[in-house]
């Protein structure tokens, strides 16, 4: 079905006139501007994380995720039919990311992990989801690894609403949702459900937090196989920051 | 002719099948994850910086545009056609915008300005386009108003190149091209020339720096109208550093 996409495109192109991309490497004629088409796709998100394709964080800049104020915040479920999200309210955990502002806005989670690394998925992948005062997003997402029960993704079970619906207010205890060491694979990405969006940042961290077998089998009765299939890196760069 | 490009979206979706948007607020199908089309031309530039509408920069991160070695670099020029593009070499200009680490890469003219403040236009704007580790792109939007001579304006045009042609590698003092006061507006936004790339940092410099009449007619003769029209902010934040 990639193909009928990309067939869909080129009609469109034809339909329009040819269009104008910086690979042609001719002089740019501004008289044409309204052809000029965007880069559409090229950055998406998940990707399969190749360790040994990623590269040291450079020495110029804080690489770390500094949570401020981890803790508990209160929010409420929403239940989306495909997926579960916990929104957070006002009061919600900042945290500086390589020196940038950032603010959670929501979390949820996808069966089976959306990020693979080497090719290996986990059961699943929490997205903890930030946006700065510019509108840039930076997603952290969080593998888990089948073992110990987890109480803050009991407080989740325990207070879903039913398909569709609003839950009542709740808290829940972020950090449990955390790994204790923040290493993480960085890239730069999108949403992984529409509208898409391009340029997230990206923050895979390498420490997996663990779920129960029954948390996980109560969370795949409601929400399986909602994970969008890996996309090609096209040459993005990938970073990874130290231990 | 932006209604003929829409149309051909259109036709594009039908060929295609029913596109997924987030703002159905359905259930997403994970089965027909072949039919997601990303959101493009979005979040594009040139904008009109209307500055009742910016908001001050918030407190919790840097704001400023650190440039850790401003000086003179060895570059070329190559003229385009439509502009003429000075290229640094691996000995480029440092900087840490708002926290992150950037490089110079190249930097190129435009005439007029594409960014507008509250409607108006100046002469000319210098683009300095910045890259991070992780490929991230911030442009330094520099406005061009005509009095005085610029003597690194001056340096280039003494170097100009023949059209298409690359020229001798060259000295270029970058700190001719910016003013005394690097308060800036902010936004993200695009490329302006194809692929249009999206989510690149924008700083578009509140004080202006200066080119002669003589050398603006220079430029004009060789590289006028090379500006892209304004597009449509899409209520993307803005944000206004202090002064």
């Amino acid at each position: 079905m990639k193909r009928l996409s990309s067939a869909c495109c080129a009609v469109a192109i034809l339909l329009c006139g040819p269009s104008v991309r910086a690979e042609d490497n001719k002089p740019i004629d501004y008289s044409r501007q309204h052809q000029w088409v965007g880069e559409l796709d090229r950055a998406q998100s998940p990707i399969d994380i190749v360790t040994k394709q990623a590269q040291p964080a450079g020495p110029n800049e804080p690489h770390g995720l500094d949570f401020r104020n981890t803790r508990r915040v209160l929010g409420r479920l929403q239940d989306q039919g495909h997926s579960v999200r916990f929104d957070t309210g006002a009061d919600t955990i900042e945290a500086h990311f390589r020196g940038r502002y950032f603010r959670l806005v929501q979390l949820h989670f996808h069966l089976f992990s959306e990020h693979a690394i080497d090719g290996v998925h986990q059961p699943m992948e929490a997205h903890l989801v930030f946006k700065a005062q510019n509108g840039a997003l930076a997603v952290v997402g969080v593998l888990f690894s089948q073992g110990d029960s987890n109480p803050a993704v009991q407080s989740i079970l325990d207070g879903l609403p039913e398909s569709g619906k609003t839950g009542k207010e709740q808290e829940l205890d972020v950090r449990e949702l955390l790994p204790e060491n923040l290493a993480y694979f960085h890239y730069l990405g999108s949403l992984t459900t529409p509208p898409l969006t391009q340029n997230v940042e990206w923050y895979v961290l390498k420490q997996p937090v663990s779920a129960s077998a029954a948390q996980l089998a109560v969370f795949r009765e409601r929400y399986a196989d909602n994970n969008r299939k890996l996309q090609p890196r096209n040459g993005r760069p990938l970073i990874e920051s130290g231990d």
